[in-house]
């Protein structure tokens, strides 16, 4: 095939899938069997299954429609945005449910262990953390690419978790909630490797219009609104009786102040006075993710608000001054400014987190329980950078076909659009 | 009126509903009452009504919004794709109520009977189904024409339901999820009766623009996220302890199986390796079809996995092959393709049913159920079949003035766009 | 800055957001702190914690998304609809929980009260009312004179609240459904107020097109289909232990002969047959608010039924008659029309509900409840006339720098669009 024509998925992605699916159902065949209700009643006294249902559902809706629908804003790649993350959201599910299954949870002695709310909703986070870094290659990479990526990103991610809790002991719910961290990093670091020479800087089909503003809106919204059952999903009465209400209030008021400061802020950093609609809704998630690895650490509602005023503050800062020099010093480009939405504001919530730790005298050493922060966060951001430049290294194989680069962040690369020939 | 002139609704809708909608209050007036606390508390031990308000909301949405935006995929179609639909199902589901009470349900010795949380979930899958076989003819007939056809539809299919459940004793849980097949075949049939031989086989305005097609992304996305409510609603404790969250991971793993094998066969299918928008909504939502009829005899993951994948790849195959082809040789004209999204995955699912049934081995007579098996999808298919011609030659009567063919499609033929018209 | 260039925010709205989120805090620290388990434990017998946090969500997605996107109909105003709509509800919330803990809930020994699910909903609700009441002066004010006008909207209401809770001993939760009558009479007063002599009667800008039509259709159902829980979510057990269920079918079947109604009436009251989508989403939501306001008086579905057919008859009149001879006559501007949508249905509600009490004969003084009934209408309809009037000259100071006439119904006076500009 010559170079001037668009490479075609046809002999790839069909393949790729194909096998994938196989191979999932075949796993599931041997090792997944489904809850029984018994274990479910014994545990009932804690957390009736009607509540983790509705919480699953919030998730659920915050990670095809909120994270799909986000991807949304740039003009010419709606199709693309929200139908590649429904596509790499529905496989990297599948495949988190099993390494979480063979990693985390506890097996019979057959080998098999079970399918249930819980280990759906953590499957929901992991494939959590392999959109976020897709946010980061939109447009620039095909869909063989995205699904390989997030596979070797839900693996990596479950397998951070592993030497987090096997080697340092860290809470289990602690260590899903470094999935920004861990998915921003691992997808900044894959587009670094990938970047093209050849895009100019600001490519000319990366902008927002007026419809796909409010697409976008539309997502954020899901994301924004639904968070709380995202930070306290896994928060169970074991934690503490009040732990969970302390969360849900917390992040429903970090993100109220979110909201306030990212406006405000578009507004002060602008030379004209004028908001931008994709800083904007993109700065109004920060509080969220910051709280969500905070959580633990804060029991008073106004602490979850200056945390969510400083996280919007930063990532508002950070999306009109630093994403550009991050391209031009750096050559890393970051389509959905994943670094400034969940990288920076979950390293944010980590200082918090450790500085309320220390303040709060909870009985603990200080040193001790300040270097074991330490090593979790160092540990993580070690995983995700290595794994993220391996895993650019893999997808820049030319096997993969990608994109010309005018094509990029164009949906015409992969789909049909036959009516609209017509109409020209 | 001149041929030549749009016909206007104005004589003929508000006449229609106003009746309608009086005759229906009073009905209401002398037959339904509102369930009593007490009744609630004494199922209360096995399911408690704030769960079933949170499954009622889920269909709700799936109903008003995600039908609705299903439908929105034609370029100039969507004001009545939305409009229609909330119209239709708003009637349908308060004729249902009415139909399931005298039918169905208890009713006191007042012959009064109880407006509930079950008779509301009830209702609004029949009204589900008459939304189906609308999208068998959705911009060939006009509101009026939409709404006779949905009451007699879902008529239809509650007499249907009460033949089932009276003479062969079925299971109402299963019967009601025939919804699909009985829906599908009735709009075809309807849409067969209806066609118009004066417009050519692809009408210049049925297609898809960038933005129509996200349209349709949002109302697919709310029906596949909540397909696991859908299914699971009517599913109680009596059936089998775990048989309600075998539904639910069983309904999700299909359907996630079912989006992936949804985009392949659409990349595989295409000559250029591109994917079609329309293709893969309609397909990706076939895994919960067929999961929905063969439900209460699937009990492992993997099972409910490879239905999926099967009901996918019919229904991807049938779009792309089939579609067109019914519409050459049979003159049968399919807007949404509500026979490779309901009808041919629902009768996947009823043979995945009885393969099942036969192979578990569960000390049924193998011979007698195969045959009590048959009968049901028999007798549901010419219900429906039956009366979708009937109702389709009832609708061909010039009466009811349905548009002109160059205004099929067209939301212009029914809504005013006054501020449009200043701006050309 | 000569008058010629449009004002600009960057020194105004900064700010007051700063100084106005800096201050709330504050007084978060002081006075707010998070409900403890124990107390829910206490009154878990009625209402459990899933239940409350449920119906909060219900809530929640109104405010944000079915607010936000009922105000994106018009064709170049969909950016400061759905964002604006965020900033006033982020801000009103907050102020809503602190004026709420002031005035009317309880306080312990040291002045502090508690942040919970309750005080959260009605919260809520309070910022309903501020969102309705923008609802007028859309697209004719700026973010400043929005957040300003919120702020004092919310404490009016409260107050308003208060004065009918301690001097009329009036029921807390009908008191709060007056949000509607409130919400739009003050709104109507402040567009009054600032009504634009130079804006054309109808401006170029305010306008609808087959997009945003559909992203208004889009908030419009989602606070058409979680209304129920709206209404309901204020009515606890103690009540009357059927009432809440009562509440939940009497609305939904409100809303469903509301929407109805309203498509009927938009087609008889145009002379071409043809609908007018504006109209059909604000009267189909008309249903909803007047049972709001009759709904603890209403005890037969038919009856609620009845109320919905009622309240869409004359709201959706009211839109095609009313609307612009308030204008013209009155010089009052409704951008939403929420007189039609909020205050008429509202009073038709308070109609409802006094003739309903009398002629239920439930062993109150006839003559007493009346007075008592009709005192709670006047204050309610004095405080917000006076306040919205009184709001409306403050908000007329040149000191706010709202934008030119030109620049009415019009994105582009707040909202960088550097990409497009580019385009061109």
């Amino acid at each position: 095939m010559a170079p001037q024509y668009a490479p075609s998925l046809r002999s790839r992605l069909p393949l790729v899938a194909f096998l994938l699916e196989t191979i999932f159902i075949l796993l599931f065949v041997f090792f997944v069997k489904i809850e029984q209700f018994e274990q479910i009643d014994r545990e009932s006294d804690s957390k009736p299954f009607i509540s983790s249902y509705a919480e699953f559902q919030d998730i659920h809706v915050m990670l095809f429609m909120g994270f799909g629908f986000l991807a949304t804003f740039l003009v010419r790649y709606g199709f693309s945005g929200s139908g590649f993350n429904v596509l790499l959201a529905a496989m990297a599910v599948q495949w988190a449910v099993l390494m979480n299954g063979f990693l985390l949870a506890q097996r019979n002695h057959r080998g098999k262990f079970n399918i249930s709310m819980k280990s759906v909703i953590e499957a929901e986070l992991c494939a959590a953390s392999a959109l976020i870094a897709m946010g980061a290659v939109h447009g620039k990479t095909n869909p063989v690419q995205l699904l390989l990526m997030a596979l070797v990103e839900v693996t990596g991610f479950v397998v951070n978790q592993w030497i987090l809790r096997t080697l340092l002991r860290a809470d289990a719910v602690y260590c899903i909630m470094l999935l920004h961290i861990f998915g921003a990093l691992f997808g900044v670091m894959v587009s670094w490797v990938l970047y093209r020479e050849g895009v100019e800087p600001v490519h000319e089909k990366e902008k927002t219009d007026r419809k796909t503003g409010l697409f976008a809106m539309f997502g954020t919204l899901f994301l924004w609104m639904f968070w709380p059952s995202f930070n306290s999903a896994l928060v169970n009465p074991r934690m503490g009786r009040g732990m969970k209400l302390t969360v849900i209030y917390g992040t429903y008021l970090s993100l109220a102040v979110s909201v306030v400061m990212a406006i405000s802020v578009s507004v002060l950093s602008s030379s004209k006075g004028k908001m931008n609609m994709v800083h904007i809704q993109s700065s109004a998630l920060s509080g969220g993710v910051a709280i969500g690895v905070a959580m633990t650490a804060v029991h008073t509602p106004w602490v979850a608000m200056t945390i969510g005023f400083c996280a919007s503050l930063i990532s508002a800062l950070g999306f009109r001054y630093m994403k550009n020099h991050m391209l031009f010093a750096f050559e890393c480009h970051d389509t959905c400014g994943v670094l400034n939405v969940h990288a920076i504001p979950g390293i944010l919530g980590w200082f918090a987190h450790l500085f309320l730790r220390l303040t709060n005298n909870e009985g603990i050493i200080a040193v001790q329980f300040a270097v074991h922060h330490i090593c979790v966060l160092l540990i993580t951001v070690c995983v995700s950078v290595v794994m993220g430049v391996v895993t650019g290294l893999f997808l820049k194989w030319s096997i993969w076909r990608p994109q010309q680069d005018r094509k990029c962040f164009d949906d015409q690369a992969f789909w049909e659009f036959p009516n609209l020939a017509v109409k020209k």
